[in-house]
């Protein structure tokens, strides 16, 4: 594998703006590493799962700009109760806030495949989840958009997520049942994610209920 | 379609304990049909995928025992923190607690697929979510067993049910092309399920994190 191949499956470009992933910056996790395989017997994420999603990887790590922008700009934008959320309050685009984001979107979908699922891991999900509550949205942008993302839209999307990204990972021409494969590891990460993710709005949720 | 039939389609059994489904028993949710329709816009479900449910219902109707068997013999029983929830504090089965709530168990397949979404649907997922909580868990069934299922273990079991339910969509012998749309068209439902369901995790969160 070329330096250069081996550079994109890790980054999906040189500078991320936000992207604090394994930094200080980033608060430690309430939920154990204990609590993450726990889980992962509950979801039925196995081994062979974690395999499966290096495969989707490599699978996806030149088409991550292009399901980027299906997410968002053939779906998400179509829809205007999601769309808002990347605007300004008046609704005009923030063309800055989502090229930003759009890159930490793209890295994440690396980090999906690609990351080990240890103690940094559960710590990023839990700073991608308050990303997305009031207590951190808008921030690393210095940005002033919607508040929040409603928890209700965050469970959508994923249902969105893992319907949409089938062809993609199909894209390459693997049999019908490696993409299989590589679809339900997907599907599982995503809700083992979602899983970790509502403990951040459920501990925002004593404050304020942002379903 | 034979009487027999009809009714297989409407009931798992002639009488099921606790199942309140559209009665006075049944509190009313605080989301409303435009809160479900604007979520069933996120998720992307359409009147297609109620279509393709309906199908999956019927193709469901006779396995029902043998699917709610499997997730709870072969799965649930097998993973210590899922399989508490069904026993008692001692750890004891409660054969009469597992056969009523492997009823409803079974009805709320049909449910899924056979139920209008209107707003004595949305009342049940309430019922349904309150259910596996702390404010409702034993009660209907008079049970001591666990206080609350928590939240992640409902997230994470929706990915199972996904996964596994595919061989029954595919036992009628449908082309490949059908399951897969009846199988997206169950994964949507049971996301939009689980977003209603959180609500009512996040409303029992701001009393108590049973996250």
């Amino acid at each position: 594998m070329a330096e250069n191949t081996r550079l994109t499956l890790t980054k999906a470009s040189e500078h991320i703006h936000g992207y604090t992933y394994g930094t200080a910056e980033v608060t430690k996790s309430p939920v154990s590493i204990q609590e993450l395989e726990s889980l992962k017997v509950s979801v039925g994420f196995t081994e062979e799962d974690q395999r499966y999603l290096r495969v989707a990887g490599e699978v996806l790590a030149d088409q991550l700009k292009e399901l980027v922008d299906h997410w968002r700009g053939d779906i998400i934008a179509k829809i205007p109760n999601l769309a808002r959320h990347s605007r300004s309050l008046e609704g005009e685009p923030l063309p800055d806030y989502s090229a930003k984001s759009g890159l930490r979107f793209q890295q994440w979908i690396l980090d999906t495949c690609f990351r080990p699922y240890d103690q940094d891991w559960i710590n990023y999900q839990q700073e991608i989840a308050l990303r997305h509550t009031s207590l951190k949205k808008n921030q690393v942008d210095g940005v002033t958009s919607t508040p929040y993302v409603s928890l209700r839209d965050i469970i959508a999307f994923v249902a969105v997520m893992d319907e949409t990204v089938k062809p993609f990972l199909a894209a390459k021409g693997h049999p019908g049942a490696e993409v299989d494969r590589m679809h339900n590891a997907w599907c599982k990460s995503l809700q083992l994610q979602l899983a970790l993710w509502t403990r951040s709005y459920m501990d925002a949720a004593q404050l304020k209920n942002e379903w």
